[in-house]
Order: structure tokens, then sequence, then C-alpha cells
């Protein structure tokens, strides 16, 4: 069910972003939000038509309204759990290209959309320079409970930054039935806010001071041994 | 208090594993209690004297008491909390230069000593061929309570694959007081069985069939992006 109520949708509502106005109706919304109330808004994710493509999308905006940076989810969520869950993203979506960090107002802000919190790789590149990885996302009810803290506290520490999420509310009548509990946990791994299943709003506020005290106590990015191994950007050496 | 203790005991109690025998006690009694008992024997870690040198080194040992493989601390513990914890382990000792992943009658281990659970990359080694990664550890009362169960977790989901821990219990008498909880996580990042800080002894069965569960279930091996990103070990890259 889960598998075609998302082949059917993502191409109903998928919007041209780079044509933006009525091609892009939440898009244009996000950007207009971010303009009148200038703040700065990473947007959750939208599907985007680009050509003959779908992408899963995350636009953020600047407290002008512009488009600062956008990430297309690059790990598509492919599980097949017998009787539990089976979805396959990769039917209906194409991955995206390129990691992605954004320079805002409020700090540099990695982005990863979903699955691409599954990934270590993707945080360690954003631990390179960003204060902050924001991940929307949509976790379900059989992963979730297992994991969907635990990824979180776990880039946050291992990389000494902040990791925000945001994911749908509950809606037990819905094909597919998010986990809900947004979060936002430090660079010491502690949650500093959570919501639980149902529709809340956080506002809370980041000491990005933290970062530098926890890396100062506990230098890890000295203590890596480049001697022994490297996550190495593969796009930057082909381009050699 | 803690650096003086370390740093004065380490010389005094090193082994001299290679000359076996009287140099080397600890390792030879558990050599001997593996081929006694016929059981594979994660030997925790001792200090090792090789030359002029100090490691903080975990012997295997196989069910005939041989020495299967041997891990030497690659990353060294050097934290400065002030008020709470300054600890320099480099002081004292010499960082390994392998990583260890050990064949045993009880499946493909690899070594993490402590501080090295704190770095992804060396259990992400160790998934490309580990059934089970152990950790001899001995993490203190500051670092412990935030991140020693969520590292061991985020190690086996992440890498889809075991963990254990095992840990001094707590004595609150010592120059170096031990948070204790030694631990068994399985791959989907949900804890088998953990000890509280005092001495107590685990048995349990480990089912290897759940990691091909997990990994069916939902692949990321495949997933990874190869293309955007890779995990290089630098010691092969350099020797071609």
């Amino acid at each position: 069910m889960e598998q075609s109520l998302f082949n059917d949708s993502f191409p109903v509502y998928a919007e041209d972003i780079e044509a933006g106005g009525d091609a892009a109706p939440s898009y244009s919304m996000l950007s207009e939000v971010a303009r009148s109330l200038q703040i700065t808004i990473v947007g959750g994710s939208i599907p985007e038509r680009s050509g003959d493509r779908l992408y899963n999308t995350c636009c953020v905006f600047g407290k002008d309204g512009s488009l600062k940076g956008k990430h297309r989810k690059i790990h598509l969520f492919d599980i097949d759990i017998p009787g539990k869950i089976t979805f396959k993203e990769s039917n209906t979506l194409t991955a995206g290209q390129h990691p992605t960090i954004v320079d805002t107002d409020v700090g540099r802000i990695g982005i990863g959309i979903c699955h691409d919190i599954c990934f270590q790789e993707l945080a360690m590149y954003a631990a390179r320079g960003a204060h902050l990885i924001c991940y929307p996302s949509a976790f379900e009810m059989t992963t979730g409970p297992l994991v969907w803290e635990l990824l979180q506290r776990a880039r946050a520490a291992d990389n000494q930054l902040f990791v925000a999420t945001c994911s749908p509310a509950r809606d037990s009548g819905s094909g597919y039935i998010a986990w809900g509990h947004s979060m936002l946990v430090g660079p010491f791994g502690e949650i500093i806010a959570t919501t639980e299943h149902e529709e809340a709003m956080i506002v809370e506020e980041i000491d990005y001071s933290q970062i530098e005290l926890r890396r100062s106590n506990l230098p890890l990015e000295k203590q890596r041994r480049g001697d022994l191994y490297q996550l190495v950007d593969v796009q930057r050496t082909s381009s050699h």
C-alpha cells in the first residue's frame, strides 16, 4: 500500500522549483514566509520535478526569501521487512548527486533528508564546516522506535555538532504512518528538545559555542588517524 | 591525579608479549585459560612493552591458547575537561598502527580499545568483514553517562553487526573511576544484555543470522554512495 501511495503521489504533487511561482506552490509559499518574517527556513522536503526526473528535495531560504541552497536526497529509501514495511523509493525518484552545506544568517547548515541520516559519511562531510545538520524526515513505525533518536544522537556526538530533525506528526489513518518525534540534539549527543508523536512546535536557542567547547575538551578531529584512513570526496578526486 | 596514576602504572605493569612466559604474566594466564577450557578469549587490554615503547594492547587467543591477533590501541585518549577530567594517554603510550580483525572459531572479530570506539572509521573498516566488534574499555564517569551506550549502539546499527564491550566494574576508591556497564548490542542497535556498574558476568548467545537478516531488510552497504564518498585505507593506498 505504501508503495503505490508514494509512487502515485510523488508525481502528482511534484513542483518545478526552477520555474517557481504557480509551478511550485510550496516552494513559493516558503520563500514568501521567509521574506515576510525575515527568517531563515529549512523547508522540509517536497517532491521536485526537473525535466523528466523526480527528486526528494529540501530548500533553504534566506531572510530575503531567496533560495540559499537545495538538497536532493542522495540515499533513497529502499527497505523490505516482510509483513512490516516494504518500500522502494528508487522506483519513483532519482537520487541527488551532491552533499549540501548552506551558509545562512543562523550558521552553516548541512542538509540531509530522512534515509540520508543512516549514512555516517554524509554527516562526516558536513562536520568539516557545519554547525548544525538538519534532517527533514519521515521515519516510520518500524525503524523509528529502533534508531531514530539513536542516529540523531550518534551523528551529533560523533561529529561534535548540532543535529535538528523535523518529522510529520503521526497520523494513524495515513497510508504511511510517521513515527514523529522531531528533535534537537547537541554536540555531546544530548537531547535538547523533542516532541512526542503529535503536532507540536519547538522554540529553542542553539548555543554554537558548545561546539567549540566540546571540540577543545575532546579533540576528536585532531585525534583522527589520517595516516590510517581518510574519507574521500570522490567527485573532487575525479575532477583532478 | 589520574594522569600520574597512569603514567606511573603503565610502565610498572607492562608486559613483553613477544617474550611471553614470566615476562608477560597476564598474557600467559589468558593463553593458559583459553587452552585449558578450549575457548576463544578476547583478553581485555594490558600494557605492552615492545623495545622502548609502551602500547595499550588487546590479545585474542584461540582454543589452543595460541595468539590469534593483537590490537594496539590506535586512538589514544587525550581529554581535558577542567574540573572534571584531564588525561593524556599519549604522554605515556605509543599508538598502534593497524586496524585489527581476527578470525576465530566464534566468528570474525574486529577489535578496538576504549577511545577507539569514538571513531566511526574504525568500525567501518571492521564492518567490511567482521561479525562482531569487541571494545575492551574503561570509560569514566564524565563521558560514560553521556556516550558509552550511545556509541556502542551507533557502531552496531550503522554497521549492522554485533558490538560487545567489557569495562572494569566501578571502584569509587580508585584513582580512575570506571563507568562500568559492559554491554552486548545487536545489529538493529538493540541492547541484548548489559551489566550495571558492579561486578557481573554475562552469558549470552549471539545469533549471527541477525546480521544477514538486517542487511537484507535494509541494505545500507548497497545503498552507500561510493560514487560520492569512500573511506580509504591509506596504508593500502600508499603501498601501491
